[in-house]
């Protein structure tokens, strides 16, 4: 039985990342930390819990937390992370970091981009990226590893095979990406009110979202050379969900099934990235609940490009869901242990 | 293994049963029926099972299905069930019909609000009205279930320990329910647009509602005399979801304390009947995805009223969960196998 | 041309009046007033209104106001008008307040429900309850106009015909009511975020909603005794709309032309209460952005109960554009003018 | 006063166009067309419009038609307005064709694209494209408009000026735009119920949309030379509202102050486009219920693009209020007449 903490078990991230720990026959949840609501009763904050967690919230005490589990999810905000790891706290818990604060190599890039110092960047070089179809094997050895963004998942995912093959201009990657509100946290800002939600779509972050080098990053390792993109997310009147299209441009004449051999290639035997049949288009209510991505392509031969969509549940496969896959590589348990849950429709 | 065949796999409870049974340890669909999609891949119809279901979809043959399966489910239009069933059938398959065609115990009622004529009234009184937490032990030993609505699930869950206990007067319940879209089921009707439906909502069925006199008999049974209810649907712009709303005049002057104790001695050991902590209401969103009702109360001492709120996701207690509830008491499983989902929050 | 200030205009209601009022043909905006964004553009914190209005947000300063302006509306928490309100301000400037200061006569009642201290109680029995369809002639005399709450707009339109002859027990109506969630203002809450009102439904202020007086002293007058109501409000994940579904006892046997005869009397020259066809139910889409409210009923024979319901948009008929409305009729303008909005479907 | 007929007016564009020209002084609607619904009252058909509109729907008969109208719309299927129009009707009447029949000036890319014959290509060269910002003098002698469509619309304004500056290269340009349901149509399909739409979002036609080629017309005629794009559509959960986010690169470095004042050379005196300030994206709720189109950008110095955001209401600037604009010009009324609508929020 791995005993699990959450630190920021009461953002939507933490939330699901409980759902998904309480329906795993291999794990006990032992700690619900929400320095927020201390003492409260965990299911008076989410009443969908009541009669199946009993337990209350607990402060953010990592060196207590680090003596009762065997792994921590961090589901906090930039910096928090990095403020409280250290050797000693490694030698005796596991770490997955939902937050960003260990995803970037390079600190000066962090620390540009997310306005903070870094106050452990010791830590980074040994930092896993938990990106599973990917760093499998460095997972499994990990003793810190740095959860996914919920854009970068979806969009690594989607378009690696096609860089790694060099099919695609790797300056030419254009990424349109949509994201159901759940993405946005459960922090009270007007901007996140139902009626300015709802009825309403709208681009955010333009060329300067925060996950835009965590992004570039991986498809530089794909391209093996250095990748710009432009990446605009939008936040779409919906609860869950992460929509990705991205725009590449051939760089040589391709058929669809030169194409979907590759996907085949480094999907096949990935129980989480279903390649769709050709003609259909990937839909987020079809991973809803789940830790799929679904994936597939369209060539266009009048523009010689490349349209790429994968769709995912961004709490799942975007957050907890990776989170708890990686768990499941760190302790040597079944991959997908915990996770074949069936997508929820409608 | 339990073998399941559903009749009917490709509206939206048929698909949740599909969801359901793929969940569970101890069934393994061998049938999925659907007359408008025979030989097309059933993950087509459902993009969400890719990967997950191979199977094609068969025609509505239930000859050949009682001697594949044990268990029969039929989700499927009134009238459908009892133009099938026989002695024949039922001696070689059980059968769960999620219609209303063996609900009503008096056919001349069931003829009256359905329109059509019942064509195998024998088995009307063999048949069990599946509401588990209520008819458990006669469940347990039948060939036949009837498998409860989704209003009258919620609807009487909620009202019956008042009724029973002589709370209420029986004269006076009224019933104002609100439900998901999802209740209107898959078929292609303009009154189920997206644009129809989104922002706005309306009552339908005032005083004419279908589920009424199943409701009614339900309740007749926990006064011991006949009652009759007012009960007004309302149409909800989101997926899933009832939530019932029920009026009653008190008989005598009770405190918040006197019936809490008849909830709790009614529903203190059912699992899936939440009473939830005082002043608590409950709320669609708490129980989505899960077998759960939520159930309260608010006396009103202006008025000596009580104002009974249930909740629950319609596809599921109110339709695909409870079927697979009275599965698995009839096949002697675990009765919550496969049904401890917690619910899916936001 | 009326000069108009709006006090609290940068809330839903205060933003629907500039929209209503930037359209009225013989009125002029002349003050914004916005505590919280003093000096900011108004068409900053409403981008629909960029190019529209130039001016900058105002602060409260209601002692300017009067000078400037023919009518002042506030559109402000409980307990602010009464807090501003003298006569030497009256004697300058006609006021329609959208909160519930000055509607409620019983000043006990109104500190019980609201829980503040009534400070300016003189004023509350020279106020005028500016329900036009009903108090229409004491509306044209008068300087201070109360307002009426969206609840009971709509439910007091839908149910008064009704009491007022006779036909249903006082002691017997029962008000279920759902509301859009734009009812909850723009304030920043948890409970008003896209993703806790989304897919879900509930009940709140079970048995103590404010409005709930305010309700019973206008159903009083039309019944010519006390009466006590139950009035249960619920969430519904939508922008805009109010349906009441309300229940009473018959005090006889009626027809469907006797009743649709009390209606039309009552209603057959008000432009603004529009009584369905027989058969048809109101639904919120149908009125949505427009000054409208739809009334019908359904007798119920087998119960001896008349379902009625109204819909109306909250915002408009429920708030600004009844504001308007009685605007008019104090300024002996046509009534109508301004309001003559056509319903916005889908 | 301008007799107006509309032929398709029970679809939600022919819908909207009512909604319009009833608030519009100088026009008069004398032919409520629906072949679906003939001798059916308009106002059953959509309910908003009860005790405003009393006609009936009445056939498709042109001949008639033009006896009675000065200008006809059609809101039609394509093919069924070039199978109509001759010079006979064109002599007697104005006819503003919001369906595709005269969008594209080249009868083989329309046939390619639309599947069918053209039957009646040689009034294409005759008909003027009604984007009336780009071709307003032609509009206003046209007999035959061709209204342009949803996506071409927000596109073309979106984009145009920098194309015609020479500042993007025209081989480069890449659309992704989201639209609400309601582009949809109301027509009775499985895939736009409400539980197949809500909480969901993917792309559609991908590279195969039929308002491509339309659009590259556009946009040639800005570059001076031949245009290709990549356009994917989105389906976005809400009824109205498309967000078009384009890309293109920058064939010069240019500063925000640049690009600002092309866009304000084409827009300053344009009405119905407002060029946001610095920093504000365009977001759908802004201009909803309105005949406005926001627009706005970003430069990328990263990887030297422009992202190019429009946002508009798909039913109004998109559809009806165009042309009801296009009218406007074509009878030498005011051009913003019965269009200056303040956008609906929320």
């Amino acid at each position: 039985m791995v005993k699990a903490g959450i630190i920021g078990s009461t953002g939507y991230a933490g939330q699901e990342l409980v759902r998904l720990l309480l329906q795993h026959k291999d794990t006990e949840i032992v700690w619900y930390g929400s320095k927020s609501h201390i003492n409260k009763k965990y299911c008076e904050v989410f009443q969908n819990m009541f009669q199946l967690v009993d337990a209350a919230c607990m402060d953010d005490n990592m060196e207590e937390l680090a003596k009762k589990a065997d792994v921590i999810f961090t589901a906090t905000p930039a910096g928090f992370c990095a403020s409280l790891v250290n050797d000693e706290i490694l030698s005796r818990v596991k770490i997955i970091d939902l937050s960003a604060d260990f995803r970037i190599k390079d600190v000066n890039t962090y620390e540009e981009w997310y306005g903070i110092k870094h106050v452990s960047p010791a830590f980074i070089r040994e930092a896993v990226y938990g990106l599973c179809e990917i760093n499998r094997e460095r997972v499994k050895k990990a003793r810190l590893v740095a959860n996914p963004g919920c854009y970068p998942t979806c969009t690594t995912l989607s378009v690696y095979p096609l860089l790694k093959e060099g099919l695609i201009d790797p300056g030419s990657v254009i990424v349109d990406a949509k994201s159901g509100t759940s993405g946005a946290g459960r922090s009270v800002k007007l901007g996140n009110l139902y009626c300015e939600v709802n009825e309403n779509i709208k681009a955010y972050g333009v060329a300067s979202h925060r996950h835009t080098p965590e992004i570039e990053e991986q498809l530089s390792y794909a391209a093996g050379k250095d990748v710009k993109i432009n990446f605009t997310p939008h936040l779409v009147p919906m609860n869950r969900g992460i929509l990705v299209t991205a725009y590449g441009n051939l760089t040589r004449t391709v058929t669809y099934e030169e194409v979907k051999a590759i996907y085949d290639k480094y999907y096949k035997n990935e129980y989480f990235v279903r390649v769709l049949e050709k003609g259909v288009c990937p839909e987020t209510r079809w991973v809803e609940g789940s830790n799929f991505v679904d994936v597939n392509f369209v060539i266009d031969p009048r523009t010689n490009r490349i349209i790429i969509m994968g769709a995912m549940d961004n709490l799942v496969k975007g957050a907890a869901g990776q989170a708890v896959q990686n768990m499941n590589l760190m302790f040597g348990l079944e991959e997908a242990s915990g996770l074949k849950l069936v997508p929820m429709f409608p």
